[in-house]
């Protein structure tokens, strides 16, 4: 949809000497970046569209070109490699993913190549460091062009087309992209990238960086999920129909406690419950006509509100144990699509957003002062860090008010002050990035790129 | 089918005066608690049968029953109120849960009762704090009637029927409940409540806790996709299924990396994502006939998996952060059922023993010097602290061995020690709790046990 970046300034030349490829063949995809001097595209008639507008200029002729395959479909990718990209027996092929180990007697026996195992976490990282580097040139470049050059905000909009921007945060409001300028040092960060699976890494600089974790309920929970509901037959498809649904299947804090109360205790949009309001629809029907009466749209916005807001939570978590406050999100999972974007960005900030809330107001010792004046108000809800999911019901029993939950100032509940004391400094606020090349960091940095 | 315990020895008495009635209404389940003096069974036919393995005798001649509805059949409940508990215009009735609110005209209306709201958090609490101390009490009795009483072990079976046990931990070895002597002080702990939606606190005392957060996915989630899955009429239901279920549909690490390669970074069956594996099933075939050609025994088994190690994981990072330890799992979900606690202690202790043993590596420096004096070893993963779900190929490229990430103590790469360093403190094992009334806690809280 977007028009090819070929005609803009070329970018820092950062690869040498012959034409490179990197492969990344994961769980459900097989990405490639190739650099190559020519058009390619007619070559490519009947295969997968090439990602024409992530293309990235080298300044020296050459052009980093993207694409993506199904993993199921390697004769596609084997075909791509040979008769688009022109590999030849005897080179060498650079792999990473899962599919290096997988798919190594495969593409070695076809396309009559050596292949070079590439470790997954490292040409992530190799390819974020390049990233970040050309957004980092490519920002200077554009401010040295402007009349506006002088000016020091340390992050914002330069002005620039956002969709241009290789590194941007997404804006909730506005539903828009917004370029960074970045510091000179983004490290601490983390790096999330949502495959199939989900792996979580916290870097400290380009070279030093440690797996912490990964976690099951990813990209391949939601296409599997997707295919076995409405016949999804692409992760794009998914994304796609979510940002027409409605979240009409989630159940909200206003169908826990009414329509009429719900705004007494909490946001009565608040999400309770993903896929929580299916078993309160029609309970005469089959499972095949209950599905045949929802739209596949619903469905899809469910899945990826209930996948992106899971990972934007646990981010957050592992962003306070390992005290890290900047987070790239990354992977064919986001696909660039103002939908996850957007779904990731708001979960992370509900969590944040409210354990900083909790901390300013222990810090603010007028408004316990003030909690405890009043002690019988009514309808206030128990003390809790966070506006929750599943909301807390206020104690109204008249007898039992000295114990009434509802009394923040209390002595012996629980406050804000005891999350402050854990949380051992104020929060900072969360830097949630992301990247225009989100599903091609492991080929970038796999095919040679340091 | 387990046998009624009403026959058992009385526990301490903990309920003085009239008859106590409690009812915690949640966005799927009315669980109800009340005190009666006779036989009741037989009044209650036709409607849902009462959870009879739960009573608790209370030594002056009453007894606790349990029993709950869907919410969404509140005319059984009303009924069973009313025909059953022998509730009169004009009483007063004890209210938790959402459904505090949003029924609160219903049930005074058809009843004549006057409706107290009980603060859902705080009921949750007071259940649990009333569950402890007669799990305590009645391990002590155990206790002073055992040849064996002058064991002083900290932990441990005692000997009775681990079924029998209040509060027990679940052994992922054996698959069986094993009965715990609990600390005097079991403060600070977690509270996981899973009902529809997941409510996560943290106390400090029994009468001194934080709704930390909530999370949207839990028993609502799994009961509205297994719904629209395979027609699911209850989660019991679900559960049933899944413990005849095998996990055939979730990608592992032998998927991603082959039978032949997996085993030499990571077990080949680590899970790597929840239902990851049916879009590479059968691509011809309809959803239609997909769905048919699974076996919902294994859909259910995924579900579950899915939200118990999800749970597991976050309950562990919130751990971290709040330096808690002890965390007890209740809520309907798990519903004293054995694949449910077996994949929840499974989700935790997963993190938790890799954490764990990243931490011990850290503090051995013969390990670390073992690392550097194999800095060309093949086929070693990339640091990681944990085995991840998603696992990191193994770079084999010779060029640029001097970036191999597969060389642990290369020192511009992350060790186990950086992530020793976040953490503080060495990790001490994680208590993971569940108890026999798992479900109940909320309107064992609102009848008015302090």
């Amino acid at each position: 949809m977007r028009s090819s970046e070929s005609s803009a300034p070329p970018l820092t030349p950062a690869l040498a000497g012959a034409p490179k490829i990197g492969l990344d063949v994961g769980g459900s995809l097989a990405k490639v970046v190739f650099s190559s001097t020519g058009e390619t595209h007619n070559q490519s008639e009947g295969l997968s569209p090439p990602d024409d507008h992530l293309e990235l200029d080298l300044g020296d002729g050459r052009t980093l070109r993207f694409i993506h395959f199904q993993t199921k479909q390697m004769g596609d990718l084997i075909t791509f490699l040979r008769d688009v990209v022109g590999v030849r027996p005897g080179q060498a092929l650079e792999v990473t993913g899962g599919g290096a180990f997988k798919y190594q007697d495969l593409l070695s026996k076809k396309l009559g190549v050596q292949i070079h195992k590439n470790d997954e976490m490292q040409s992530l990282m190799n390819g974020l460091s390049f990233l970040i580097r050309q957004h980092s040139h490519s920002t200077r470049r554009m401010q040295g062009s402007e009349t506006s050059a002088s000016s020091s905000r340390g992050f914002g909009s330069r002005g620039r087309p956002a969709t241009d921007s290789i590194v941007f945060r997404f804006d909730v409001t506005s539903r828009t992209r917004v370029p960074v300028d970045l510091e000179e040092n983004v490290y601490p960060l983390l790096v999330v990238n949502i495959g199939s699976g989900v792996s979580i890494l916290k870097a400290t600089a380009p070279d030093k960086f440690l797996r912490v974790t990964g976690t099951c309920i990813g990209g391949g929970t939601v296409l599997g999920l997707a295919r076995l509901l409405f016949n999804a037959s692409s992760f794009e498809e998914v994304v796609r129909l979510s940002e027409k649904g409605e979240d009409v299947l989630d159940l909200k804090v206003r169908d826990l406690f009414g329509e009429r109360s719900g705004s007494r205790v909490l946001p009565g949009d608040t999400l309770a419950s993903s896929f929580g309001k299916i078993y309160a629809l029609n309970t005469c029907v089959s499972a095949t006509e209950l599905r045949g009466s929802l739209r596949k749209e619903d469905i899809a916005r469910s899945l990826i509100h209930m996948v992106s807001y899971n990972l934007g939570y646990i981010a957050y978590l592992i962003g306070s144990v390992h005290r890290v406050r900047r987070v790239f999100f990354a992977g064919k999972y986001i696909n660039d699509r103002p939908l996850t974007m957007q779904s990731i960005t708001e979960g992370v900030n509900f969590y944040a957003r409210h354990y900083a809330e909790a901390w300013h107001r222990a810090a603010q010792p007028h408004d316990r002062a003030r909690a405890q004046a009043e002690p019988h108000a009514e309808n206030r809800p128990a003390p809790t860090a966070l506006s929750p999911p599943a909301a807390s019901a206020t104690r109204q029993h008249e007898a039992q008010e000295g114990h009434d939950a509802s009394t923040e100032g209390s002595p012996t509940m629980g406050t804000a002050a005891d999350l402050a004391d854990d949380l051992g400094s104020p929060p900072e606020p969360f830097d949630v990035l992301f990247l225009r090349h989100d599903g091609y960091l492991g080929c970038l940095g796999a095919c040679g790129i340091i």
